[in-house]
C-alpha cells in the first residue's frame, strides 16, 4: 500500500528537548492531527538527536537560529528554561511566526513587558502561552458554572496543588513562580477577573522539603470583584500529585480535581489509585492545548491565554515572592492592557 | 406485667427549654442510659411545660434556684442563653453538682475566668462544655491518625463550616462567636495545642445574607507548633449544612465530614442527600457526649471537654472578633493553666 | 452523691453467652434505655458468668428453666444456637414472656410452623426474630423510596454479602440458612412481597474457602410482583466486610451499603477503611432493634419481624438448600398466613 | 503561510452516514492522526452530502463499488445497518483493503462464518470489529488487574448496561443482539475465554417501555473457567446511561464504569452528573479505537478484535435470544478457531 502525501500541515519546530520538550516532541508527532514535527533544538544536540528517534520528518539541531532558517518551520514551540525564553520569543517574533511558549513567558513583569512591546508592533497576537489547565475538561466546566450564574454569584476559591516531590534545583521561590503561578492563571480564567493583591503564610513545614525550600506555604488572594483565594502549595506531599479546586457559590459548593477508578476494595481498604504527576493528570489537557494552538495558527490566530496572561502571571509571581519573604499583603500592579489583548472574559454582578 | 425499680440513675434538671434544651430534654428521657429527667426550667414556664409532656418523672419549673432545692436534682444541664451562663455556673457550683453547659461557656474570657476560679475553690472540675464534636466518630478518628503519626506530622487544616441559613438576630460577630468558636476547641481537640493568633478575611458577600453580616469569611489560625488552620465559615449557604476537615500530613492528607449515601441516579444525576442541620449531622455525637457526662458525672469525675477549655475559646473568639473588625493578624492572650486542668494532650515533634 | 431508683425497667434475661449473646448481654446493660440486664445463661457456666462481670443487676445460670422460675425475668433474648431454638421458643411461650429470637427462629419451615402455632394459642404475638437490617438506617431509607413510589417501580435488587472469612463448622449449606438468610428478610422487608421461587449458580470458587463450601455463589429469586433478585454470597472474601442492595427502579438506580470516610490519600492510594465484620457494620441496627423490642415489650407488642417472618426466611432458605444442590428453580411454598400476623407491607403497582 | 503536504496519510471510505458513520467521518477528518477521509457512502445520497459538509478532501458517493474504483481509498470503515454488513465485507475483502467494521460483524453466525472464510483465503486478518470498549481505560486497567492476578483469581462479573431510552425500532431481540453483543466481547477481553451458555430472565418489566420490549431483562453467562456472570440490561431507564463492571476476585472486589465530577453540593443534594449516552461515555474509546485501527492498518495489521470475535459474538448473540424466548439456559457452541486468529489471551488457574 502507499500512502500519499495530503496538505495544510503545520511544520512545527520545538526548542529544548529536556522532560517537557521530548514530551510535545512526541505529542506533535503522534497525536496531533494537522502538524508536521519538523526540527528539535537543543544546545545539547545529543538530548536533541534522541527527541527525534523514530520520527523521520523531524531533524535535530542544535541552534534556533538555524531552525529559522528553514523552509520546513512555520511555527515554533518553546519548551527551554524559563531564562532562556524572552530572547527566543524576540527572535521568533521577528520572523513574525506563531509560537507556543511553555509557562513562564519569561521570569518577571519587566521582561514580559517587553515581550508585548514586540508583539504588538506586529500588530496581532503570535504568542500563546502554556497555561494548559484552560484545556482541562474539569476547568471548563467549573468556568461555565460560574458564567451561567445559576448557583449565584462566586465567592470563594480553595485550591491545594501537591507534588511528591520535587528536583534538587527547586528553589523556595519556585513554589510560588513554577507551582502557584498556573493558580494564578486558573483563578483568572475562572474569574475572568485580575487578581489585587497577595498574601503568603508560613507555618508548620515537612521534614522532607529540600534544603532551603519552606515547604508547603498558603497563598492567599484575592480578585477585583473581591472573591477571596487560597492555595496549599505542598511540592514534596509524598502521596502522589493532586490538583484541587473547591468553588464556593452563593447557591452552593462545586469540587474539581477529585481522583477516580477503578475502585478496589482489598486489604481492608477500599479506593483508588492516585495520579503519579502533572504529565498523568493533564495529559489530554496538553493535547487539546496544542491541537488548539495548532488550529489556530493556521488561520492566523492564537488558541488560548495570550502574552497579556504570560505578563500578568508573572506580575502575580513577582508580588508573591515578595509576599513570601515579607509574611505581609503585597498588592500586584499592573500596567494597563494594550489593545490587541482584548476585554475581560467574565463581567462580575453589578 | 409489673416493672421494678433498679437503681443508679443520675436525677437530671435541664436549665432552658429552647431548640436545643428540649432536644436535650428528649434525649435524657429516650436516649440516655442511667439518666433520668427530672425537672426542666424555663423562665417562659409554659415553655418548660411543653418540653416534659410525655416525660411523667419530671417537672417544670421556672426558676433555677427552686430546683435546686428538690431532693431529685443530682445534676444540671444549661441550654440557656450564652449571656445567662456565668451566673447558672456559679449558682450551681455553690451546691457542688456535676454540670454539662453547652457552648459558649460564657461570652468572653473575663467572666469564662471568674467560674474557673470558682471552679478551682472546689478543688475539683465540675464542668464539662458541650463542644459536641469532640464526641464525633470522624473527629476521634482524625484524631487518632494524628496521634499515631502514622502520616507523618500534621501540617495544615482547611475547615469549611456551613449552615443553610441563620435567625433573624444572628450578628456578624456570632459567625465566629457561635460558630467559629467550635473550630476552636476541634482544632485545639485535634491537634492538642493552644491556638496562637487569628486573622479574618472579609471578600465578597453573598446577596443572602442577613443585614449586618458579612458572609462568608475566612478565618485563619495558627497553632503553638506552627499548623496552619484556615475555616470558612458561610451561614448563609443555602444549599443545606456541612462541616468538613481536611487535614495535611508530610505523607497524606485526610478527609471527613463527607456527605454519604443511599446514592440516588435519577433526572441526569447521581448522588446524595446533604445533612439538613447540626441536629442531624451530629445527633451522635451529642448522644455520645451527654451519656460520657452522665458516665463521669457519677464517678464524680468530668468525661469531657473541661471550663479550662470554655475558657480557651472563649479567649480566641475574642481575639476572633477583633480580627474581624481589623483585618490585622491577633495575638490570643492566655493566663497560665490551673492545675486541676492538666497537662496538654499532644505532644509536638521535638 | 446517692442515686435513687427509677421504675419501668424491662428485665431481661438473656440465652447464650457466645460472641453473639455476650455482645446483646453488653448492650442490654450499657446502651438501652429501659431495660436491665437480669440473667445470662449458659450450659457452660463459666461463659455466662464472664459474661456479666463487671454487671452487678447480673446473675450467671446454666439452665433457662431456673431463670423462668426468677421473680425478675420479664422477657428473654434467645442467643443460643439455632437448633436448640424451638424448644426454648415453646417453653419461654408458655410463661407468656416477650421474647427476641436471634434468627434463625428456627432451623426448618415445620419446626417454625409449630412454635407459630403455639403463638397463635397465646392469641397475641409474644415473638420478635433478630433480622437487624430492618433497623439500619440505609435500608429504612431504601424501603422509603420504594414505599414512596418516586422514582417509579422497584424491577430489580443486586445484592452483594461478604465476609472476610468462617469459622470452621461453617459449611456449604450454612451460606444460605445463615447468610442469605438476611437477604431473604430483607427483601421481603423492603417489597413487602413474599418471594417465590429460588435458583442457586455455582461457578468458579475460591481457593480460600473452607473444604465442603463451594464460594462464591450467585443465589436468583423473584418475588410474588416479579422484581428479579439476585444475591452474591462470598463468605471468604478474604478484603473485609461488606454488605450492598442496588435497586434499578423505573426512573432510577439506588445504591446503599458503599463504605464511607474518614477518606485518606497516602503512598499513591485514596480511599476509605472496609467495616471488619457485620458487628461494627450493624451495630447501631443491633442497638436500635434491642431497644425496639425493649419499648414494645413494655406495652405488650412486638416491635419488629415477627414468627411468621421467620418461618418465611425458613421455608426460603429450605429451598434455597434444595436449588443450592439441583442447579434448578425451586419453588417456595408457604402455607396461608395467620391472622395475627397482619396484611403485607407494600402493595405493588396494580 | 503556505502548508505544504506531508505523506503516509491513510485515506478512508466512511459507509453509512447516519449517527454512528457521521460520527466518525468526523473524527477521522478532525481527530485521527495519519488518516484522510475521502469518501462518504450513503445510499441516501444527501446524508453522504451533508455529513462531508466543511470537509474539503472528502466526496460524497452512493455507492461502495465507486469508492473501491478510486485511487484516494486505501480503507474502509463500515457504518451501515448490520443486515448489509456481510456483503460489503465480502465487496471489500475481494480488494483486500483494511476494514473497521462496526458491531455487530453480521446479524448471525452464519453469515459470520461466511465472513471468516473469506478472509481466511486472504492469508491474513483485514477486518477490525468495532467494539471500543477494549480501548475505554477503566477496561483496559480492569483487564490489567486480572491478567496480573494480584487479586487472586476472578471468580464473578456483575455487570449493568443502561440507556435512558430506545428508537422505535429497537425489538425486544436488540436487547441482546445490540446492547448485550458488548458485554459478550467486554467480558471475553477481560477474561480471555469464551463463553459456554446463556440463560436469560424477564421479570417485572418498566411501563416506559417500547411496545413488544420486555425490560429490564438479565442475562446470566459463564465463561469456560466458570466466571459466574449477569448482566442488567435495560434499555429505558429514563435517567442517562450507565455501564458499570463489578468484578469479584479471591481478595478483592473492583468496580468501573462510575460517573464522576465535577462535584456539585445544592439545593439539598450533592452529587455529579450522569453522561447522556454511549458517545459521550465511550468518546475516547472510540477515537483510540479508530487511531489504532488506522495505524495498524499502515503496518498491514488488525489493531483490535478480530472477524474471530465478530463471529463468536453472533454465536452468543444466537444463543441470548433464543435464551430470552425460552427462559432455560442455552448453550452456546462455537466451531474451531482458524490459525488466523491465534491463541486465547489468558490462561486460567491451573
Amino acid at each position: 500500500m502507499k500512502f500519499d502525501p495530503i496538505p495544510t500541515h503545520l511544520k512545527v519546530c520545538v526548542v529544548g528537548a529536556g522532560n517537557m520538550g521530548a514530551d510535545h516532541i512526541k505529542r506533535l508527532a503522534r497525536r496531533i492531527v494537522g502538524a508536521e514535527m519538523t526540527a528539535a533544538i537543543d544546545a545539547d544536540l545529543s538530548r536533541a538527536k534522541k527527541a527525534v528517534e523514530g520520527i523521520p520528518s523531524a531533524t535535530a539541531l542544535a541552534d534556533l537560529g538555524q531552525a529559522l532558517e528553514r523552509e520546513d518551520v512555520d511555527a515554533v514551540l518553546i519548551a527551554a528554561p524559563g531564562p532562556l525564553h524572552k530572547d527566543m520569543l524576540l527572535q521568533v517574533l521577528q520572523r513574525d511566526l506563531p509560537i507556543l511558549c511553555e509557562k513562564p513567558m519569561t521570569p518577571d513583569a519587566a521582561s514580559s513587558w517587553e515581550v508585548l512591546e514586540a508583539e504588538q508592533k506586529l500588530g496581532l497576537k503570535r504568542i500563546q502561552v502554556g497555561f494548559m489547565r484552560r484545556f482541562d475538561a474539569e476547568y471548563q466546566r467549573l468556568r461555565g458554572l460560574i458564567t451561567s450564574g445559576e448557583l449565584g454569584d462566586l465567592l470563594m476559591l480553595h485550591c491545594s496543588h501537591r507534588n511528591p516531590g520535587t528536583r534538587r534545583e527547586f528553589t523556595n521561590e519556585m513554589l510560588i513562580t513554577d507551582s502557584v503561578a498556573h493558580e494564578f492563571d486558573a483563578v483568572r480564567y475562572l474569574t475572568g477577573q485580575e487578581i489585587k493583591n497577595v498574601q503568603v503564610r508560613l507555618g508548620r513545614a515537612t521534614r522532607y522539603a529540600q534544603s532551603g525550600q519552606h515547604d508547603p506555604q498558603q497563598v492567599l488572594f484575592e480578585t477585583e470583584s473581591g472573591v477571596l483565594v487560597d492555595v496549599e502549595i505542598f511540592v514534596n506531599a509524598q502521596f502522589g500529585y493532586q490538583v484541587t479546586t473547591e468553588a464556593v457559590f452563593e447557591k452552593g459548593i462545586v469540587n474539581i480535581g477529585e481522583d477516580r477508578g477503578p475502585y478496589v476494595h482489598t486489604a481492608g481498604r477500599w479506593g483508588g489509585q492516585i495520579t503519579p504527576g502533572f504529565v498523568e493528570r493533564f495529559r489530554s489537557a496538553y493535547d487539546a492545548e496544542v491541537q488548539s494552538w495548532v488550529d489556530a495558527a493556521k488561520r492566523g490566530e492564537v488558541g488560548g491565554p495570550t502574552a497579556w496572561d504570560g505578563y500578568v502571571t508573572a506580575a502575580c509571581c513577582e508580588a508573591g515572592v515578595i509576599a513570601q519573604r515579607s509574611g505581609e499583603r503585597v498588592e500586584v500592579s499592573l500596567k494597563s492592557k494594550p489593545g490587541i489583548y482584548g476585554e475581560q472574559l467574565l463581567p462580575g454582578r453589578t
